[in-house]
Formats: C-alpha cells, sequence, structure tokens
C-alpha cells in the first residue's frame, strides 16, 4: 500500500536493533484516516471472503481493528488481553507469547464465549516481525474451532521469519507494507 | 443514550464488589456499530468545540476514541501507554494511577511530541468511577498545556464520586450512561 509505505519512509524512524519506530502514525498517536484507507484495502484483498468477526490483541491493534471493521460490515471486533498470569478459571483461552523487543513471556486471553466453534474470523495486527503474537491468537482460534480466513498486518519486517513461515503454512497473509531492509545509520528503509 | 443503556441492560452484568462486566460489547468484544453511534452522540453534545486531538488510554479507551474520531473530521487519536515503570528520558509527560480494581498503582505515559501546548482535546474514556484515570490523564493535559475542552464517557458509575468531583471542577463531562446504583444480587441496573 504505497500510501502506508509513503507514511513510514515521511514519519517513521529507524533505530538501532531492527526497531521501527512507527508512533506518530501507528502505534501511540493513531492517524484514523490513515486507518480507514488500510481498513479499505484489507476489505479488498479479502473481498469474497465470509468474515464474522475480527480477532486481534491489545493495544496497538485495537484502532486498527475496529476502524477496518467498518469494511467489512462492522463484525465485532474481539481483542486478546495481555495478562502477568495466567487466569485459569476455564472461561478464557490462554496461550503464553514471548516478546523479544521486551525479552520476557506473556499471557494473552481471550473469553471463550467470544470465539464461537466455526465462526470465521481475521486476525488483524501493527506489526508482524518473527510472528510470537501471531502464532498465539492462531493458537487461540485452533483452541476455539473458529476458521481464519486471513490474517491483515500493518507493517511486516520482511527480513525476519514471521511471514515467510505463515505464507508456508498456508494462511492468506496481507501485509500492507513489507520492510525488506532498513538501516539505522542512514535511515534508508527499503520495501519489497 | 437510550441505546447504550438498552445495552447494558440486556448484555451486561453485574458483580459483587460494584463490578458491571460490559465485556461483551465494550471492552472485551467491541461492537463497532455501537461505538460508531457513540461517536455521533458525543458530537453531538460537543458540537461547536474545537477538538484537534483526542486522547484516551489503553487498552479499552482506544477502539472507542478510533471509531469516535470519524465523527470530529477524523483528527488523530493519542492513547496513553501503561507502563511497569516510568521512564525518565524526558520525551514522555508521566503520571502515575492508582487501580482500585487491581489495588496497585500503575503509570502512564503519553510522548511529549503528541500533544502540542495549545491544542484543544477531548479526552474519551470507556468507564469513570472514581476518576483515577481521568485524574492522569488531566494531569498530563495540564503538564503539556493544553486545552480539556470536555470529557467523554461511555460509562459513570454515578454511586462512586469521580464524576460529580469532575464537574464541581469545571469539566464538561458527558457520559452517555450514568448508572445510579446497580444490585449484583438482583442484576437490577437503575440510570440516572
Amino acid at each position: 500500500m504505497k500510501e502506508l509505505e509513503d507514511y513510514i519512509i515521511q514519519r517513521g524512524t529507524v533505530k538501532e536493533g531492527d526497531v521501527l519506530k512507527v508512533d506518530a502514525f501507528l502505534n501511540h498517536q493513531c492517524d484514523v484516516g490513515l486507518f480507514d484507507r488500510m481498513g479499505e484495502e484489507w476489505a479488498r484483498l479479502f473481498a469474497g471472503k465470509r468474515v464474522d468477526k475480527i480477532l486481534t490483541i491489545e493495544a496497538s491493534g485495537i484502532g486498527i481493528a475496529c476502524v477496518t471493521a467498518r469494511h467489512f460490515g462492522s463484525v465485532p471486533v474481539v481483542f486478546a488481553k495481555k495478562y502477568q498470569s495466567i487466569n485459569l478459571d476455564g472461561e478464557q483461552y490462554c496461550t503464553t507469547i514471548h516478546s523479544y523487543t521486551k525479552q520476557t513471556d506473556f499471557h494473552v486471553i481471550v473469553g471463550k464465549r467470544f470465539l464461537t466453534p466455526g465462526e470465521h474470523v481475521i486476525i488483524i495486527d501493527d506489526f508482524l516481525a518473527n510472528g510470537c503474537a501471531l502464532n498465539g491468537l492462531i493458537e487461540i482460534c485452533e483452541a476455539a474451532g473458529v476458521v481464519i480466513e486471513g490474517i491483515g498486518i500493518a507493517i511486516e519486517k520482511g527480513f525476519q521469519n514471521g511471514g515467510r513461515e505463515l505464507r508456508e503454512r498456508g494462511y492468506d497473509l496481507q501485509s500492507l507494507a513489507i520492510v525488506e531492509s532498513m538501516d539505522a545509520a542512514t535511515g534508508a528503509i527499503e520495501f519489497r
């Protein structure tokens, strides 16, 4: 998506350690007009698919998913919640996700009431790097018996393995911008 | 807002300890169509005001704020981020918020770049009880020198002090549903 690539070039910053800072428009300050056009683009890419629900993960995915939902008939958005400790009361699907950024594990839960077996969902999130968060959401979908119709990502780090692995497993992964390489020293960013 | 009150009656649950569970439509599963009509209502209530930006707090405020922003000319949404420890690198406004629900303090930050002195903002959040979270956001606004044009809350617990105190301080507080009383034993909910 050319517009998102332009935003990344103009308003993103490359930091040491393969960090791409896009907090000016994507995950701290939110450019809602951009989110709307991203939703429109995913609606085009996933056209013809049955989408009963959108699944995302707090916090940065929520705004993108909620604005996107309007382009899928305002289906409900469910966001997985992060917890320090797993709540094992049996009413939640739980999984553990490793965060490379924070070098720690965290737990996410989704209330069982909010994913019904046989439902068709798309998963939306802001970033895809090694795929840990997405794999956690996929695990939850499998436990719930819902059908994953597609995965919509704003920015994929194409130089990490998450995207390639998900495509090899057969998922319809639609990343709106795929960063092929970036350089903290020069600030240069190249897209696939 | 009659529709929100109906949602609360039909899909909310009252739990012991003054807990109102509305995760079926507000803060775990998100009814995006409802959010859209809530945004429309706030646009009516805050009509004529200058709104450059919407400020909210992760996680439950984000979806509501992003969908609402469309009714204010798609202004940017900034969400305050929760942190375990305060990051004192000088680039963030920080404040500490006490959570009565979790009986713990947490820290929230907003990047200084995202609140410009002289900007006019409205604050949006899902719940108002004792007002701790809102007071934290107000502190950040004061530190940033932005003008708070109004505060939009989905559900106010009218039997707790937050709302009364904010109105006494002169804020234009618009809660779309004010719960006057609720009873975990019978499930009864009364609105102001």
